[in-house]
């Protein structure tokens, strides 16, 4: 593999974040602090942020303790020659300016992953979970290929942090039997916003049935993500999604309320085998941050419940429970996904970690 | 109107609640406080608390205050011959007990108007809601006239929290389009477990994806509710619904996303245009609980909310936002519903109030 | 008294608010919705929001209704020539412009009633709480003689919502027993902060041991309140507070816990007497707003609560409990007050009605 | 030291919790599951919990998993015969009930750490804090010595868990500077209550003004904790203190606001420095719970808080912040502990790990 030197051990690579600052950015910050193939070398912000050390410019949110290590940096301005010697970048940096930071990385010869929006529909960017559709890795590869000026940098997405958790549960049912369409109830937690992002005005004793954009977004990267690169484009599922979001008072961990309609008939049990027996199909890579199961079936009642069940696998598994049959579609159930680690850092984590395995970065 | 004694004054009724202690029992105490037709004359609890006074009795969870007048009733065992000279009584028994309790009540010849659901799929025992369904009290009639005693008493129950206020909004697009099927999720307030109900370990900064027996009061309560009182006997109506229940860290208020497949086709304008324009059927009897709309129509994206709408209309109005298309369904919705009162003890008191308008107790 | 015109009937002042769209701003809106004495004639903002309409200008978070008259307002910008005709102004301004606008409309004439901070220290403005120290408006009348320009403006501050409830509390036992030093603990609102104001990210399952200003603040306004306006000047009241200040997950409603060292002995009994039997020094007023009582002592152990207390006398009234003896200094005791009311919005109209009262506006 | 056999490896000694299925006793066995000394061999609880299987007896409430191999345990009744074979007894049993059975414990030979009350006031039983009064072991010793029936069973308590991170944050200024006295405000989480504990409609958007017997302990289980063990009795701290509880809607984490006057004059720097420097006295002996700090000072102005703080050396460690001089007394400062790990379960782990290492247990 291609992560080893060669006296067999691991060659690390440098990595850089952009957008280091925020929740996201934090998280890729505590991911990336004892990784054994990314060696963190530089963060990223606004020029707002720029000049200070990362110690200052960041006020830290995560109940683990900041790396001593990445305290000390020097925040830099997100333009590609203050990287120089960076291999990997990971964009943490807002959908406002993210879209055209990201194209000068790539453009540039970084690999970029990224867990901001902008790139997500484009034509030639996959928007990856190595647990559902690693083979979408080829639209990076093609991107690679195409680069205009001789170098091989692309950008790869991950997806919606409330449509992640979603497609890795619908995933194992597609395969099994088929989806004909997905109706999905979001209660999503207030990190999904950002910091400062919900005020605790609009959501102590209180829910707020809106989150802008969302609904639009559940209902289509998932056929994105779930459906085939062929012949260098892609073409998305085909299924119906509806989606209604909801922000909710709990901190980490979007909890979704899922029915679902499939193409062939199934029971409730047959449902929860097949996703409590889904593989991950990147087992292979032993991918240092993969959890030992991508989904984890829950038998109590009353799981998964966000404080206790999002840090399953370190926030890499989702869990599912309350599999039934549903009087209109045929299933439903519940499932709950971290929204800022397999949702977002630890989703761009995966992916770049699978692009090192598979050679391409 | 029978509500008028010769001088064309209201003659107030004698009422007593069962149950007073808990929380529903605590707003039909709050909202039977200065009420123009009822007179709140004694309380009802278990025997641990009997022989107290209802403010030693009663840890009062409301942020109103405990009125005066009340605070110094001595509560009594909740046997018919303590209740002598009471007309109409209001039960928000615990379920455990309220079957056999309210029987005896009927028996001993008291109108009884429950908040407890033992009696609710009883063949002869409407559960009514007067925004809904007024012609159910014809039910609560023949009970009146079967009794074996040659006493007139009767039980009319209202619906379970979370059924009421879907019940609401289904009813105008009943009306105008027909309902095939609806697909409904709830987040749920604490308030809806009682005293002392939830723990705070189990919903600070959580969800909890279950709630016992709920689903299945949603799958089937408003098909009786939303059918028809014929021949004496109820036809539920023809419809499917599937439920889905949680519980969030809201104090009040029962706020739920709904998908609905209409029998004829309707635009989300002629849905909201039929929720915002439904009218009260008993307007007619100006009942003093009753509020402006039963149904307020909300434009603002981001609403209904519990905190800031559940109070609308003193808790008797159920708001309804977000209607727009369904993807998969037709139209689907958020709707609001304070479960405590319109819920809960409104709603049984809204019963009572129908009752005396149409000369039944 | 001037609140009358010739026949006997309330002459309504017309008056204004600056710094409309905020929560304070908000509170003003709501209470004088339907004052007796006032009338809301014009509302003021940051020119972001000024020519449009309150409604949209504005993001309601109470939960009452925005009331419809107000609604349709046009915001004006904040300058004296925008206001013609209003008598009255309340400012609900942000500290960091408060300062200059509120100076220049006392200068041109209004009377100015303001819950912004930078002139709370002014040789000249009483920070005015009527059940406290009425007799410090002489202070305004002073102001108001001496306007340069011939105008009768002057301005009047409340005290910062922490500061409000502790005087309230505090004034009884000066007079009764003279108070040598107190130490004082809250627990405070995110109300406290506006809005968007504290992210939930920071509050959700979190104490904030840190409000910016408010320690200074707590240890320095009361001793100008409860000091003495004599021979044209302020004179502290000498006595030392140590104050320690927290942002709590709350919405509305700051709770303390005092420890004073009086300066003659008296037991706990004594105390709560004096807290209890505590008059109004304005009762004679009649003032619309006031509530029955200053102070409600509560004999729970369990109490004041924000949600179950807050409300007491409309937000006007300051709820005490737990009186008892201190095994350090001489009594503790733990106090409530609502933030956005006595301690803000409702205390400027407060003492905008004493201002009328006593024929001062 | 004794730990080790005679290959150098540790022996690891046979442990058991006593009211193992509470919060408490939950944490006990999260700590226990890889503990290098201990191994945790059996579990008892109540009547109505004995003869299950842990799983099923046990609500599990941590965000960690329940460890597989405690799962399958069949729940004891909670008497010494069913525990042979063990040599230490850990008690998370209810205070009502703990007083005897922990009696019966160590009257049968076994070495009780307890985190229950009823015995900390004991005249021979210690309430041991090892980086505070180790030497207090010394009546455990005492205890062993003086058991009537030749076998060497005894008890040490931890302290109350508010009283815990007072302590520890005391003990330096004790040491460096004397106490006189120290006044003292707790923010204290739910989980200190218990499961069930704490009613969400009691502290969801609240505070709880008062816990019930926790002021008592907080003013009097410090004096004998911070006091000496001397010729066989203990004598108290001569200090007062003054203590104000309050209940807060945070899950885990005590904050406590502190001002403390000292017997000899010293600056907030003095103090900070003597906190920070502050060493166990027991670091030679290794202890693998202790953390590598007992206190560690935060030098934000906004430190600590519960969510960010209270992991602070796996829950091992006190956080202090906001050391700064008092008006009143001498200097005050912010400190935070976990509750149910330092301030509980925690707690009494060291204790044993000290105990063995000591060569008592």
């Amino acid at each position: 593999m291609t992560v080893e030197d060669g006296d067999g051990r691991p060659r690390r690579r440098t990595v850089a974040i952009l957008g280091a600052t925020g929740l996201v950015g934090q998280r890729f910050v505590e991911r990336l602090a004892d990784h054994p193939w990314f060696e963190l070398v530089a963060v990223g912000a606004s020029s707002r942020s720029a000049g200070q050390t990362y110690a200052r410019a960041c006020s830290w949110k995560l109940d683990t303790a900041l790396p001593d290590a990445v305290s000390a940096f020097v925040v830099r301005p997100c333009v590609p020659r203050e990287f120089e010697g960076v291999q990997i970048v990971f964009s943490a940096l807002d959908s406002s300016v993210a879209g055209d930071i990201e194209s000068e990385f790539a453009n540039a010869g970084f690999a970029v992953f990224t867990n901001a929006s902008p790139h997500r529909m484009d034509a030639d960017v996959p928007v990856l979970i190595p647990f559902v559709n690693p083979d979408h890795l080829e639209a990076a590869f093609a991107q690679s290929r195409a680069s205009k000026n001789g170098r091989s940098g692309f950008i790869i997405a991950n997806a919606n942090c409330a449509s992640t958790g979603l497609v890795v549960a619908l995933r194992p049912l597609q395969q099994a039997f088929g989806i004909d369409s997905a109706l999905v109830v979001t209660m999503q937690a207030v990190s999904g916003a950002g910091y400062p992002g919900v005020p605790a005005m609009d959501i102590v004793d209180n829910v707020v049935p809106y989150i802008p954009g969302e609904e639009d977004k559940l209902e289509s990267e998932p056929l994105k993500i779930l459906g085939e690169w062929r012949n260098g484009a892609f073409r998305p599922a085909e299924m119906t999604l509806s989606a209604q979001c909801n922000r909710v008072c709990v901190r980490d961990g979007h909890l979704a309320c899922c029915s679902v309609k499939l193409r062939r008939p199934a029971t409730a049990d047959e449902v929860r085998d097949a996703l409590s027996q889904y593989e991950s199909p990147v087992a292979q890579y032993k991918l240092p941050s993969a959890p030992a199961s991508p989904i984890v079936v829950l038998s109590a009642d009353d799981r998964p419940q966000p404080r206790l069940d999002r840090d399953c696998g370190r926030g890499y598994t989702i869990t599912v429970g309350r599999v039934r049959a549903c009087t209109l579609l045929d299933v439903k159930f519940t499932l709950l996904s971290h929204n800022t680690v397999i949702g977002a850092a630890g989703g761009s984590l995966l992916n770049a970690e699978l692009a090192v395995a598979r050679g391409l970065a």
